[in-house]
């Protein structure tokens, strides 16, 4: 099947942009030192391109995408860099075939976590984004209590997320350096041979990270292309024009198929007026006409893959395979 | 099951709330005089209930929920408030069981509708918001080339979205004059015995409308509870809280379960500070520990309901019914 015969809307990826994608990030960071974040994509056919690339670690968000992990046997080493209290979810992590490692930042959490049979786990330090992590002071004692619940304490992870869309690479650098200060300390009062952080914003910044949380490089969307890294978008949402008027035109994209929180979608050569829960109204396109193929570049790749049920790999014009986004859900 | 023991993020619907708002609704624009937009819920079971309201024909936004209202018994009458050129999707509505009628703007969309078996259609007109809808003035001639198609032209359609989050109510009815007047022009060149329009924002206040084509009053949410309509937000996204720090707190809803084109979710008497893709960060509960249950109000229905296989109907805290959200994509 050829993309221009695809019912629409349709994800397609760019195979040739994907790979290149991939190849760049495997040169800078080979093997252990990237551990992929599966939530940019939330799918195990990309996951499986990424590990033929050699990262066989990945990072997931949600029980479910640890689950999907395991199941598509992709489990040598699946860290959960998030906090989870749900039991029945800890309990079914640790029953799955796949070496499974959770983030913790409180008591609770520990607690939650060795009283589910979670064997290993990783100290969240809050590096400076207001959301999970412990205080990096305040690592050390939960080590310990990691410890005496009989948990292995692999090292410590923080994600500065804050840092992520600063346009201004020297700006990035610079704030990195109160990140790695909060990283070192705690690693320093944790142990362990795991410093986990870091994403697509900052692959190329981090000194004394073990490995990178990066995800949304494999196929980027406009938010982060805005930031000059080495990759390209290599994700596009196909679709059919259905409305033209001399000052406006309709497609068949919209909030239902689209992540919304980083903006409207762009489209090359466009202005994108705003979207409906079925609908761009759009500008800027010469010819256009009832039927015709328009590629909408989603604003925020991660939320935009969520409301997919499957995404088409095309190379020149052709799909060559068809993924299921498999690890939608909680 | 009780509310408090689903795992989360989790849908859920309050049974007296969503009941009120059904029968508020039913009171104002009994049986066919409302056509009930199943996009905003996405969800069989609840269209149901709006039939046990008395309400026999729905709106729909895709081919999908057409074919899948048909499917569950829902088929009386079904209006494709939408543009659609995708020959085998027109041709999968004209073969389902039910009766179905779909929107045309232009020669393009006469033309698919009519190669496609499809029987019945509503001029869509174009009443202020920059989408989809011919000319008032064009709505004739595209009558006149439907009718020669073989296609029976049921009357108009035209869908003011500008003027559904409006604030203020006389500010509404003041715009809607224009409307009312494109409407009727449109109408009385079109001919038949429908003229659709409105939505919950504007739902009480058409004069030549047949029928409105209202979807969120069923459940409502944040944009449009600021309009003093009289129907109550009856969905909320129930959540646990992850992480728990002096100054803000963290719940387990996000960017991949919340709508956010209109912005940031609610949390009564919380500051919501923003959202990440499983985490919403906020401040101000006392007393909170990991652990807690909030309930997250989303800013915006219909794409949210579009993030969830399920919704869970519930009464007093108990669970009494878990709607597969089954009309999603396309």
């Amino acid at each position: 099947m050829f993309v221009d015969e695809l019912p629409t809307p349709a994800l397609v990826i760019d195979a040739d942009a994907l790979e290149r994608n991939l190849a760049t990030m495997a040169a800078a960071l080979p093997g252990a030192r990237l551990r992929p974040h599966v939530k940019a994509h939330k799918c195990t056919a990309l996951a499986a391109e990424q590990a033929r690339h050699g990262h066989r670690a990945f990072t997931c968000a949600t029980p479910r995408e640890v689950v999907g992990m395991a199941a598509a046997g992709l489990g040598d080493d699946l860290l959960l860099a998030n906090e989870v209290l749900d039991r029945d979810r800890l309990r079914a992590m640790a029953l799955c075939d796949a070496r499974v490692t959770v983030a913790v930042d409180s008591e609770a959490t520990v607690e939650a976590a060795a009283a589910s049979g979670i064997g290993e786990v990783l100290i969240d330090v809050n590096v400076g984004l207001p959301r999970c992590g412990c205080r990096p002071d305040d690592a050390g004692r939960l080590a310990d209590l990691a410890r005496a619940s009989g948990l292995e304490v692999r090292g410590v992870m923080g994600y500065e997320g804050h840092l992520m869309i600063v346009d201004d690479r020297d700006e990035r650098v610079r704030r990195l350096v109160d990140v790695t200060g909060a990283l070192a300390a705690a690693h320093a009062a944790v142990g362990g041979d795991v410093v986990s952080t870091g994403g697509t914003g900052t692959f190329d910044l981090h000194s004394v990270a073990t490995e990178v949380q990066a995800g949304s490089y494999a196929l980027m969307d406009t938010a982060y292309a805005k930031l000059g890294l080495p990759f390209e978008q290599a994700l596009s949402l196909v679709c059919t024009v259905v409305s033209v008027t001399p000052q406006w035109a309709v497609c068949d994209a919209g909030l239902k198929s689209l992540g919304m929180d980083h903006g409207n979608p762009g489209i090359d050569g466009a202005t994108v007026w705003f979207c409906s829960d079925e609908h761009v109204t759009f500008s800027g396109l010469d010819g256009l006409a009832a039927g015709r193929r328009v590629a909408v570049r989603p604003a925020h790749v991660d939320p935009t893959m969520a409301l997919h049920e499957v995404v088409h790999l095309a190379r020149d014009g052709e799909v060559v395979e068809v993924w299921p986004v498999d690890l939608r859900g909680w």
